[in-house]
């Protein structure tokens, strides 16, 4: 069964001090630390393009599992809506060549955001499974900064650039559980690009993630015969403070489980949950996980990650 | 095991007549029908989006099985690299609403081209087993005329707008066997999208689907050890005429086994191979069946179809 070997990352050196560019908006540190959660936003080189994105988090992930080996790589998965160029050719392609993988490998994107992260999961592990693969990466690289106007306050204050790599393969330490999708289109316009630029509903992107995402996860809880008790850490998609402080406020009771870690990152998209889960994997307190992601779409996305027992 | 249940699409009504088009750009009638294949390319209006492709694939797909009900589908993936709008959101999204499928629905754009519906089967069988799901919707929807500049003779000859849909699930005819994958990102500006035009190096296309074909085939043969005359049909993505006789003319003995059939399409990227299966699942005397997409990426995809015999 194919499962989650190892997470790497990528973070730009480059960074945007949050609390001065508040005080440009008139926010106020407190503003900044309590709604937004982000002291620093990283920012890509204009020099760097997406694919560099991937390949940068993917030569970071060769670094720290020096068992997977670039020449048994079976595919290479990107999620990203700011892929290079203008949608074709895809993304995938051209990292498969900065990487020097085989052209043998397997490669796509995913077009989906914030909850792209757990259906890319899904979506590989199936994909390989199916065709029969052994090892493959699961990137996410969407640098909003491409797309983001710097005056708007809105996103301005709210994305930071990251990517990540994660390894998929055989006797893995963590196995993907069960798993919940959905979909609504009818607030698609609430995050959207329009004329190069990010264009996004706050009120409505925040009232969709504190309703929608609290029931999905009790949804999810439900399918999988536990209780909200029973899972050691929810890492949710950073979407900002204040939604994380809204859908944990639901579960009162075990809402220290609920990681919020965004300060020097952000929301970073798709990249959040890998970035949670990047060095805390391999906490031994840790047994069960539930990933939440949310946003784009609207689509969200909730699974249950449990560890391997036998690999222990 | 999931498998094909059945494929429908969408042709738009308006044509470019590319005999006329031909004679514009000094090329004869004889040059059409031998190299390009395709006497019309049928052109979406100006007022269709790409999600309303989708619909109107999806919607087709509905009135031909009537056992697939609108409120089982929980999945609905579209293969497309010019979807609605900038990137984001994806237009899996846009078209749930547009269909007015359920929000349980988990959709997402896989962003690949001419490989893209033998990608899109294995993906979406593999994730549709991964995560328990028992009907789903594969849409191929990339409609060229949004990127096509009409006085480039190069693409303006060769590319038809069409969608399709297949059904994927339980119990199906058709079952999808061993599959190979290639990508070569080095060739990835031989076909690209640069300031919203379509650009294309037609000898680099031409010759790499000309070399990388037929010896993927062959590959794909000896895995699931077979040779070329125990299948039945080759349909492969219909890139121009000229190709389709280049890769045919490597298997002199069953060279009439590989399906031409571009002439009132053109080429239609994702949806050529579908738009090959969708009335010729139901033939009797067809039981293997070779699919192959190749295009841009570079990327390239070949699969055995496999009649279920319990089934028939």
């Amino acid at each position: 069964m194919i499962g989650i070997k190892g997470v790497a990352s990528f973070l730009p050196e480059n960074c945007i001090d949050n609390i001065t560019q508040a005080l440009r908006f008139g926010e106020s540190e407190d503003f900044i630390q309590k709604k937004i959660g982000a002291r620093k936003l990283p920012r890509k080189t204009g020099g760097d393009d997406t694919s560099d994105l991937v390949v940068y988090a993917v030569e970071a992930l060769f670094k720290k599992y020096p068992a997977l080996k670039r020449e048994n790589i079976d595919a290479l998965v990107v999620v990203t809506q700011n892929g290079d160029g203008e949608g074709l050719p895809h993304t995938a392609a051209i990292a498969q060549e900065k990487l020097g993988l085989s052209t043998s490998v397997a490669a796509f994107d995913i077009s989906l955001g914030c909850s792209g992260y757990v259906y890319g999961l899904y979506v590989l592990k199936g994909f390989m499974e199916a065709v029969g693969f052994r090892n493959a990466v699961l990137v996410t690289a969407d640098p909003y900064s491409k797309v983001i106007d710097d005056g708007d306050r809105v996103t301005a204050l709210l994305f930071g650039d990251a990517s990540t790599a994660t390894w998929l393969g055989l006797d893995a330490e963590w196995e993907l559980g069960p798993s919940h999708f959905g979909t609504d289109g009818s607030g698609s316009d609430y995050l959207q690009v329009k004329e190069q630029r990010l264009q996004m509903n706050g009120r409505q992107v925040y009232n969709f993630a504190a309703l929608r995402v609290a029931p999905h996860i009790e949804e999810l809880l439900k399918t999988a015969n536990l209780s909200a008790g029973d899972i050691d850490a929810y890492c949710l998609h950073q979407g900002s403070m204040a939604i994380l402080e809204a859908i944990s406020r639901r579960f009162p009771e075990i809402k220290e489980r609920f990681v919020k870690d965004m300060c020097h990152t952000g929301n970073t998209v798709s990249s959040s949950i890998p970035l949670l889960l990047e060095d805390r994997l391999g906490l031994e307190e840790w047994n069960r996980i539930i990933i939440s992601g949310f946003g784009v779409g609207l689509s969200w996305a909730s699974a249950l990650l449990i560890k391997n027992r036998r690999k222990q």
